[in-house]
């Protein structure tokens, strides 16, 4: 029987034509039009999402060698998957950094030359200055130097910014100035202006933002999170900036997405709560595809893959 | 009679010794300290405001040879020191090129990534996508290529744009991909996706923004006035964007300042409104003595100025 290659991500009609032909052994699917017979027979799937992970469950994915989701991280995908050896899994991780940075230098900027104050005070034809920084000179760390930290840490170079890249090893990374080893980020840098989180989600990287963690912080500093929710403890987080460890938030993920309307960080005048927007692209559909045809072209010739393929021992 | 040498910037104790070390031939007073008998005898003027305009204008101004301004333009002076001959002019240009950068790119990814949006969302927990761009490959066309047309072209360049800079004479300029000559800047760039005014008031520069330019844009830009309020066309601009010429405005200088409280731009949705605030420095003190003290010990040792001569047939 031919294997399927189910499609659940945005694509324009050349893609899928481009598709057919170079996945010409292949019955090319979108993921509407799969029977709960089909899923036992899917070896490619490309673009992941919560209803596609119920009928896996279901129906069974013996076939499954090899997902590309269309996200940075993978842990919207079940676990039986993520461990499952034979299942290969790539990610768009790069595809995002773009557009996470223009947002992070966005947060900041806001920031630094009070442009959310001054919209606020438009209502009430409110003209008076309210406070002035710049960034050359000021230290920026950034948790996670792949792809994102990088670009976040390029543009931080180009504004003046001292970059301190936080990464397992410690090894240099382009555009960072320094690089220091997880622990070491966690505790020893603690003069930074602006704190970035850019971590993915895994076991090490939970919880890792707490009482301890900002009360260590000398400056005062602006903290970003466009990593994961689950990195911050909410409240420390909240204490923090109410005690005066950390001046401001700027918070883009969260543990429970949309954000509950109950959640004090709404509410909280110190904090920007964006709807898990930073990474979204503007031609999602030409990007994305972009990196899935790589793969695909390398995986029809010789079942490896090219590019973004996720480590299944560190998880990203 | 020994000459006086003003102060009427910011300053901090130590720049006071450092004045007096400096200029050791003079008289060093602060402006509040001035009789009006002393003005005749002023020959150095370290910054400037109104109350100084009117002293000047009752007393004369007798032996004033330079007035070093703590800002860009020297459309403050009055226009008979600007064209008396023996009075030189320096200004602080650039020194406000870092901060206008910043507030720049802070009203530009405010709006490619719809931040100001979601910084309003807040109120009503409202989580939902709105509108987002990348900056990549987007043309930015700047008018006016000096100190700080450069910076916002050099980080411009740093996120991917396209740069194009206008300047009188159209010659090549650093970070700029091109530049043209500025009636070619007014009417044949016609495809920006970004446009920002820096442009410093002279009779050339009043009224260049309007309905006939704005009709041109085939873009629907974002149009940035960081310049002068007079180059804009009021009326003009609220009716382009009504009709979709342009997109959004981002203004921070205005012909009445502060704005009043009954123009149409304080309640405009798509016009952001900053109260002439995007050079503000962050240690103003500090950053303008270091072009003072230059020019101090230049004027000091034979007469001559070092840094930002103003040339009185340019007007900057």
């Amino acid at each position: 029987m031919q294997k399927i290659l189910a499609i659940a991500n945005l694509v324009k009609d050349w893609q899928i034509d481009d598709i057919k032909d170079l996945a010409s052994n292949y019955q090319v699917k979108m993921a509407d039009q799969l029977t709960d017979a089909d899923f036992p027979n899917i070896e490619i799937q490309y673009g992941w999402n919560a209803d596609l992970a119920e009928k896996y469950a279901a129906n069974g994915y013996d076939s499954l060698r090899w997902i590309q989701v269309q996200f940075a991280g993978i842990n919207q995908l079940p676990k039986e998957i993520v461990t499952d050896e034979k299942i290969q899994i790539t990610n768009m991780s790069g595809i995002h950094a773009i557009p996470i940075a223009e947002t992070v230098f966005g947060y900041i900027l806001n920031y630094y030359r009070s442009l959310h104050i001054y919209k606020a005070r438009e209502e009430k034809q409110h003209w008076e200055y309210a406070q002035h920084m710049s960034l050359p000179g000021k230290k920026m760390v950034v948790f996670g130097a792949g792809n994102v930290g990088k670009e976040i840490a390029r543009i931080g170079q180009a504004f003046g910014l001292e970059t301190v890249g936080v990464n397992t090893s410690g090894r240099d990374v382009d555009y960072f100035d320094q690089t220091v080893k997880t622990a070491d980020g966690f505790e020893k840098v603690t003069d930074a202006n602006i704190i970035v989180n850019v971590l993915p989600e895994t076991a090490a990287t939970k919880n890792v933002f707490d009482a301890a963690y900002f009360s260590r912080q000398e400056k005062k500093p602006l903290f970003i999170n466009v990593g994961r929710g689950s990195a911050i403890v909410d409240q420390d987080l909240i204490e923090a900036i109410d005690k005066g460890d950390i001046d401001y938030a700027s918070l883009d993920v969260f543990r429970e997405e949309p954000l509950p309307a109950d959640h004090p960080f709404w509410a909280h005048d110190k904090i920007d709560v964006t709807p898990h927007m930073t990474g979204q692209v503007e031609h999602f559909a030409i990007e994305t595809y972009k990196i899935f045809q790589a793969n695909l072209t390398a995986y029809t010739k010789d079942g490896d893959l090219s590019v973004n393929v996720v480590s299944k021992e560190k998880g990203y």
